[in-house]
């Protein structure tokens, strides 16, 4: 966490086979596969909807008003990467617009999840630039001080090392860890099998208490029914 | 208040007809037709713009992190129901997704008002499943604590009996105490009706201050025009 | 600040065609044009995608809960106005709707800045009449208290004078002085005419890095590249 | 709930001995013998440390920015109420200060419960005349608009009946409702009772695993020791 | 308020029999007896409790996370003088602490308002150095960027112009405009005067109802009372 | 991050001296000392002023409204411990009391620091025991689901691992990493003893702009003295 001034130029990715079979799956699939975690704050929204992305993260470490380290990012960005922003300290500053996207977009990157504020979204929209942000903010910033580039970082709550695998859509944003990253496609794909069965019963008016047979438990638990 | 453990399985709903009455105005103006009193909190937001829902509330009371009774409430619902849900204490997971939202529309329900999170968005979007929510969260829940089906709840800060009517758009969330829904539709009428003559008057260049005649309250509250 | 129950009459607005200049550019770019000041905060945000608005502020004070000085503001308008709204302490109640907006339209005004909330959203997206609130809410108001027109007031953190030239889109709204409007915008399109040609570098894989010559900077900072 | 422009004179206050029962119980115990329920949201805070409070409520619905209706309150006070005072919708401006502290000892109040903002915390400690609110403001309100007295209101999330008991301490707001007092009272005596013993216990040393039998629940939930 | 890089050195300072007779009232009284405005938001607080301050506004505009200018405006402090800082953009991090508190008191400051976090906040208590902020935070910030000293800037929603009166007390931070200073401490000293007989009437039993004869008002607006 | 119902039994915690060295610093001069990182959210408040805690960390990772891991982690507790309690969603809820607080205490606990409620505060601060929480909550919580105990878990935004050092004072709260302790505690110790000095001039009228010898650089930045 605590390495200021460092750049890592070689980390591990995760497996882009994994990466792959996660990506064809949502957010709330694949948070529940790995046992209900990795998920960051609500907060972080998408700047349009429908948006959906899965990618490799690197990351990067910024201070409050002060974007300097995303041009630095920009150089370690490889093909199917996702960018990764957390910051030091609570910031809605628009550190990120449409020039930072076109380059990030011609380095390779798939998209940008940051804990701060982003501008330009008119632009990015139309770039279909898909960004995960916890505001919206024309506040430009500056260049003056040191962060790191692909250090493990906190982003809205969640650990995300560098290499992990990230998916985002309208349901927000999980982390996977690059160790994890097979696992948990071969478990959300486990898990997607099972409900398109139960989607057909549930819309055929089964009831859940009856599918999932929880009435006993209910019971036992003391449920009354009164008139 | 205060039963848990308890399913009512007879309410009493609004008349069909208050509540057909009732779904052709806007929050807003049913709002005004109660003397401005009935809303939820305005963190209460569509999932999806441009929805629009009107029907008879089934209410059930969640514990955080627990959405167990979101299958019990499923039995409960009869068409035109709407179901409403509070949770005892602050909470932004995801208590809702498309498999409950499946099974609500089987049972006849005509949308949700949950004072939590929701996650399936794009599918519920898709399914054209009208929700309104203080958050969407990916985060899953728990099937492990009792709380109650068709008790009175406070949802949102606002009141809801079971057989309210609960009417929502993009203004927001109103709800309309059962025994009110017809003198409340016929106020709303009549508040409606005299919105088109202002309309157009206001569109024409007439001024507020002279056609609902405020200058001489104003002058009188001590107003001064300064060049 | 601090004059209550005043309208005034003649205010000056900004030069027409700085206004105009100024127009065509987003809030992002006018923004740093300015020095990185006159923003208001992030918190608020259109009732709808893809608004845009640039003109000259008449200002209205209102009081929680009291929107009686929408009716006085609505005489002061002049074609290509925008209306600024302030409060006296935060409030979320719905001040303005469909109705005032066809007020405010027909008196020429080009739409709303309110550090409050609205309502009749979809009527007044179905019109078209572009409005930035901190919060959308049904809730009506009252009729009782005299604010002021065309004073300085203080609007979610910005300060606006009578006649600033005020712009707002996705990114957010931002105040220029009537008196530095030429100027701002001036610098505004130096600073876009700078960035066509960073775009297609950057577009063409060249690096901030390299671009804005970073790298020397940078390693007097101190960072370094690990592997 | 929606009764505006009136005030209710009789009311059934809850038994006198099961408000001296609950008074000698803290709110986390009294909320657990309720079965979790009950509670205002925890932005309800004491405006001094310390404050401990507990007496049957009379409740008043205001609206934002008007506080006509506490002097209409302060004449359905009797010795040992609880003013509870709901809005119609979020405000924080200061309803409440000494002189209507000072009116509302005078008719025997206890103290009060506020959603919205008070002043003069100062002169209110001084006094020790216990205050819950949501916020602390200076800014007045005026005597406008009628809300209503003695009826059912939603305070912080909670529905209050005139009559019902309200509890307040430092962990925050409960209300029991007047019909639950007595049995509530003993719930919380058994619940107190029992903590006496287990105190002495866990500080000798003994682990809540232990005294609560939690192993075989653990492991058979799968949980693991790893070293 | 768009001056960046500049330091007035000479400024106009309020009347100090006007400070003097002001710094005798609390700030709701102040604010009433301007027509109840000029507060500052109520989210600042005082770090300590039972704090006062009243003296005349040097003002400082900073940027997010840098307090490069908190020295610069050490140099134009005069006794009595309170520093107004404001940020140009939402930031929590801890601009002010001990050693620039000591500073601070050395150059005449009574205090401190920040429209952000402070830290060491327990030597400024210890000192009796009183500050009214935002937030309580020991993040650090840099010395990187210009901003203004002694220019008109928005603090916490309230316009401060350097020298006018700042007065803050348990009940937040109230702003009087210099040429008001001696009118409004003549308002405030009425104001309070009838207060002394108001308090009086109140204790002895007299309700608000009949000591401000609301009964015809409130019967006129339609008041009911049942049974 | 990611491993469910797992307890690990052995940690390395850091050296005892580091600890100790460490403890005799404020939060601000540890978080500077490791370059301004480290910090938890300023959200993160102590129950009552003046407390002080410094000692290492076990950690448990809750889910919301669930506090079964609690007792899990009384267990796992060594004399100069500090537990550090995440939560994997938001949560306000109650999950610490008196009871829990004698419990750890007894098996060594110097405080708790958590990322959601704690309850009983006038019990906790009679035991002066300390913590650090987002939340006073009276809600209480229950027993059904496994966390885990001694794996890494962001707290408040910061990452812990198990046997970090965990400071906490009034201005928040600061981890530093075991294998920094030491080096960390010189640093701090380096940047206190040369503050005595600073604080001594400064008292004595210096300017910083003078002592740091900033005026230079401020020249040379742009900063204008006008009259």
């Amino acid at each position: 966490m605590y390495q200021l001034g460092i750049v890592k130029r070689h980390i591990t990715r995760a497996d882009p086979a994994a990466v792959e079979a996660l990506s064809r799956f949502g957010v709330a699939t694949v948070h529940e596969a790995m046992g209900r975690v990795g998920l960051m704050q609500p907060y972080m929204r998408p700047i349009y909807g429908g948006a959906h992305l899965c990618g490799t993260a690197v990351t990067v470490l910024l201070h409050p008003g002060d974007n300097w380290m995303m041009h630095v990012v920009a150089e370690q960005i490889r093909p199917g990467d996702v960018v990764v922003a957390a910051v030091t300290a609570e910031c809605t500053d628009g550190f990120f617009g449409d020039l930072l996207a076109t380059s990030f977009r011609a380095q390779g990157a798939k998209g940008l999840v940051i804990d701060a504020g982003v501008r330009d979204v008119k632009d990015l929209t139309a770039m279909q630039f898909p960004v995960w942000s916890k505001a919206i903010s024309a506040k430009g910033t500056i260049k003056a001080t040191l962060g790191s580039v692909n250090v493990p970082v906190v982003c809205a709550g969640a650990l995300v090392n560098p290499g992990d695998v990230v998916l985002a859509d309208d349901d927000g944003v999980v982390v996977v860890p690059a160790a994890l990253a097979a696992q948990t496609a071969e478990a959300a794909a486990k898990r997607e099998a099972s409900e398109a069965d139960k989607r057909e019963k549930l819309a055929a008016g089964v009831l859940g208490l009856d599918m999932y047979n929880m009435r006993p438990a209910l019971e036992k638990a003391g449920l009354k029914y009164i008139d």
